[in-house]
C-alpha cells in the first residue's frame, strides 16, 4: 500500500516530493528563515472541502462570502495554514507536529500569491532529536499584509536541510 | 462556477452539506457542546496530501513511522484538526474563524475513530454578530484518549443552529 501511494504521490503533478532527495545541504539554526510560496485554486478550495468535509459556504458561494463582506469567496484558512507543516517536513522528513497556533488575520482568495514564512525561534536537542519552535507567518506576495500569524513546535529527526 | 462546485459537493458521497437545511432549531448558549465522528482511511490521507502538499513519509511509509516510534503511518494532524471548523461551519454556516491553537497529544492511525468536540466557552453579540470561543478536543473512542487539545475563536452570523 505504502509503495502505490508513493507512485501516485510522485506521479502527481501538484507537488515535488522533496523527501526523496537525501542531500542534507544546512543545518537549522536559531533565526533561520524557510518561505514557500502557493497560489490557491477553485480546484483545491473543492478538494480541500471534500477531503476536509467542511463545506462552509463561505469557500464556495461568492453571495454568501459577499454578504459577509469578503471580496469573493475565500480560501479555508487551515488549507493556508497548512504552508507551515509542509515547509517544515519538506525541510526535514519525519518531523513531527508537536503544535501550531494560528490567528486568521486577513481573506485569502482564490489565485493570490502566498507566502508562507517559518522563522526558527529555538533548536535544542532532547534525546537524539531536536525540538524546535518556530514563528509561522503567511503574507499576501503583493502589498506584503499579514495573512496569518503564529506559532509551531516540532520534532525533528535531524536538523540537516532537505532541500 | 459556484453552481457547479455546489452540485460536485451535493453529489459527494462522502459527506453531508448539513448548511443546505434552513431549519434553526436551537440557539448556542456558552456550555453547548458539539460533536462529529470520522475515521481517516489511506484515501484521506492521499487527498490531504495531495491537497496540501505535505508529503512528510510519516504519513504514509510505515517504515519511517515505525522508526519514529509510531505503531504506523499517521493521520496528518492538520486533517484531523480540520473536525473543528467543520462541526463549527456545519452547525454555524458563514462562520468565519479567527483563531485555533493546536496541540497534538497523540497520533491519529488510519482506522481509528475519533470523536471531534467544541465546547462553547463564551458567546457574546458583537455587531450583529457573534464572536464564540470554544474549547476544541480530539479523542480516540476508543480508551477515550485525549488526541488533539486547543482553543478556537469564530465569528458567527447567527448562533442559531442549522441541524
Amino acid at each position: 500500500m505504502a509503495a502505490a501511494m508513493k507512485k501516485r504521490l510522485l506521479q502527481s503533478a501538484a507537488f515535488s516530493p522533496k523527501f526523496f532527495s537525501t542531500t542534507a545541504s544546512r543545518v537549522l539554526r536559531t533565526g533561520d528563515t524557510l518561505r514557500q510560496t502557493r497560489v490557491f485554486s477553485c480546484e483545491d478550495i473543492l478538494r480541500y472541502s471534500e477531503v476536509s468535509h467542511d463545506s462552509n459556504p463561505l469557500h464556495f458561494d461568492p453571495e454568501v462570502a459577499r454578504g459577509s463582506g469578503f471580496e469573493d469567496r475565500v480560501v479555508h484558512g487551515m488549507l493556508v495554514a497548512a504552508l507551515f507543516p509542509w515547509i517544515i517536513s519538506s525541510n526535514f522528513p519525519g518531523a513531527i507536529y508537536a503544535s501550531q497556533s494560528l490567528h486568521f488575520k486577513m481573506p485569502v482568495y482564490i489565485g493570490e500569491e502566498i507566502i508562507g514564512e517559518v522563522v526558527a525561534t529555538s533548536v535544542r536537542e532532547h534525546k537524539n532529536k531536536y525540538i524546535a519552535k518556530f514563528a509561522t507567518k503567511c503574507f499576501k506576495k503583493k502589498g506584503d499584509l499579514l495573512v496569518i500569524d503564529g506559532e509551531a513546535t516540532a520534532i525533528l529527526p535531524s536538523i540537516c536541510q532537505q532541500q
